[in-house]
């Protein structure tokens, strides 16, 4: 029988970033593909059948494919340079849970599968939640297939490279209107279960939250050559964005405001960018609230941008309003663990964008330092094992 | 007969950017190797013989080598996304001038060669004028041995794997005392030229100037789940940099302070970064000025660090003193060439790393528009010409 830590060891060696450290795992990738055969293998060994859906995320089912499925799973990739945890966590948890059950002699009576979400973190295309956003139908399948990664691939020559197919990108109704409810564990990614010294909790609310991207261009030239007066840099105002940010969050309780992606075009030392592209993710407890900062950022952002003589560009890359989980599900889930707590995120989750369209739940297993999104993200092996725990009691209660 | 435009046309498919627009030529990659490829078989075309010397560089001479030659020439390398000129102008230049001095029928009495540097503007390594300095001494070969290009590739393994002696490298006094005079030509990277209206001038003096790394290292976490509060996030402190660099450069009259490159880590949307590289080019008039303003930046940079928490690295990766070109010779050039204007720069050259050892000289031709580093660098094929007849007769006179 397999402990979620021991299926994460087996894929340790798969997509590690010696550069950044931790793991880089893409949507499409080769590692992220060499991932999806190892979940496919390992589905294989507990009896679990494999389908791709039109949107390459992947479904074990244990037993017939049916209506009012309960389902369990999370994602295989990360973000770059991301920690062990978050993603495979939940896929190994669901795995390691069918082990629990399968070894008590259960035999669910509700359909029941094991989900893989395709490119969760956006890591590659930009758009986070790309898989089950396409699925849930809340992003254009058009859109979607025109999307680029940093080397020019467009998803729809990725995921033809991948071997599916991207014409069937797309909603998918079918699917949604057979899932009775979504439940995905995933790894903390605060401190509230320490708080509460407790090794597992569930899921109340994911704050409001959306990706930005700011093109600032100006004009090229020679670092040495070309005197202050006469430049016009767009890194001036790609930094004053960066110090808008923080400013603009700091000055409302609980918003979140970051620029950790910055690309300087051409990034030559002894040139002067003659364009910059900037990432702002921001995050509040309302969608009034992010916009509100959001706009706050962004007229900083075109100030500074007109005081250098640069343009700037504005583009929404993603957006997802607050996600409240199913109050009775959230419910029902706590008072069967024995009342762990109930903890808000401000994490965004494929279970997000499922709760717009079917009962959703998330189960936390604590985080010992709260760092995610980061080589030293971590979850202690007995927290690990108390998630499976909960997860195969969850899913026995769920499908019985 | 060829044409400084002609031999530009004949490589301009030769590493070409699509993604940042203009080329990325770096030193010893595919596509430098590709235009060595192409320099030797032009040298051959005009019965020149050449010679790899133990850095990297080219030497294709007009009849035998000997001491006190003239030399001539420039660098294929260009920075990322660079223009067409910088470099393969003075290069095709040199060759154009062999063909009208061959097609007169001279013959040089003194030994000459053309000449082409390896890594000069440091696109890949870092460090500005790679070739020469080895040459002149003026790096320690066991550090440049060991510098990497940002896929971790060390000097030492591409030199190897560009099929030369990596242990050779380093300062070369015999080559050195050979030359009698070095005579650079190099597209003006201002608007001097246009200012006083001529198509050809001479270099009287460079900017001091360098290049110093800084490192700022915080806590990577995730973007959405992390308070504000709780976050070290080294971009801040970044982005307070390249404001600093802005004002301590604005503050002194002739100083550049730039920052073109930027590289967070991991570099994720959702992700604070762990780690900021941001890279200071500032150039002055003199040594003292310029060792100010980067005191003045580095001060700013570990005050930003400490107020976020971060800790701060800063690293001098190239650094050259203000270059006063041969006076003698610049007179003799401007003289020989009807008077034409001397010219200060603000750009680094190979002619300013020789000029430490042996008399150096520059021409420089015109650029419309000022614009260098960048793809719409620019000079009317009218001036090239200019440029190749002026360098011809320096050639002549020197070599008569």
């Amino acid at each position: 029988m397999s402990t979620a830590t021991g299926l994460l060891s087996d894929i340790s060696g798969v997509g590690a970033d010696r550069q950044r450290g931790g793991y880089s795992r893409h949507g499409f990738d080769v590692v992220e593909l060499e991932l999806r055969e190892w979940f496919i293998a390992e589905a294989g060994k507990r009896g679990l059948t494999v389908d791709n859906d039109r949107n390459g995320n992947l479904w074990a089912w244990w037993g017939a494919p049916g209506k009012d499925a309960v389902i369990t799973g999370s994602h295989l990739d990360s973000v770059p340079g991301g920690g062990a945890f978050d993603g495979p966590l939940g896929v190994v948890s669901a795995l390691a849970a069918v082990d629990v059950l399968q070894a008590r002699g259960f035999q669910p009576r509700r359909p029941f599968a094991v989900t893989v979400f395709a490119e969760e973190e956006g890591g590659r295309f930009g758009v986070p939640c790309l898989g089950s956003r396409l699925m849930a139908g809340s992003i254009d399948p058009d859109a979607a297939r025109r999307l680029t990664d940093l080397n020019g691939i467009t998803l729809a020559d990725a995921v033809d490279a991948a071997g599916f197919d991207p014409a069937r990108l797309g909603p998918d109704p079918e699917a949604l209107a057979g899932i009775g409810c979504f439940v995905e564990l995933h790894v903390e990614q605060g401190k509230g279960l320490v708080d509460v010294d407790a090794p597992v909790g569930v899921a109340s609310s994911i704050l409001a939250h959306g990706r930005w991207r700011f093109r600032f261009t100006g004009e090229g030239n020679h670092a040495g050559a070309t005197l202050i007066g006469d430049r016009t840099d767009p890194m001036l105002p790609a930094a004053q964005l960066v110090l808008a940010a923080r400013a603009a969050a700091r000055a409302v309780d609980g918003a979140r405001a970051t620029v950790g992606k910055l690309i300087p075009n051409p990034g030559g030392t002894n040139v002067i960018a003659s364009a910059v592209d900037v990432w702002l993710d921001a995050r509040a407890a309302t969608d009034e609230v992010t916009r509100n900062v959001v706009a706050e950022i962004t007229a900083a952002a075109r100030d500074a941008a007109e005081a250098e003589g640069c343009e700037v560009a504005v583009t929404e890359e993603s957006y997802g309003d607050t996600v409240i989980f199913d109050p009775a599900l959230r419910d029902q889930l706590a008072a069967q663990l024995g009342g762990v707590p109930a903890l808000p995120t401000g994490a965004g989750h494929d279970a997000g964008i499922l709760a717009a369209k079917v009962p959703t739940a998330m189960l936390f297993v604590r985080n010992p330092t709260g760092i995610s999104h980061a080589p030293a993200e971590h979850a202690e092996p007995a927290d690990c094992e108390a998630g499976v725990t909960a997860l195969a009691h969850v899913v026995e209660q769920l499908t019985r």
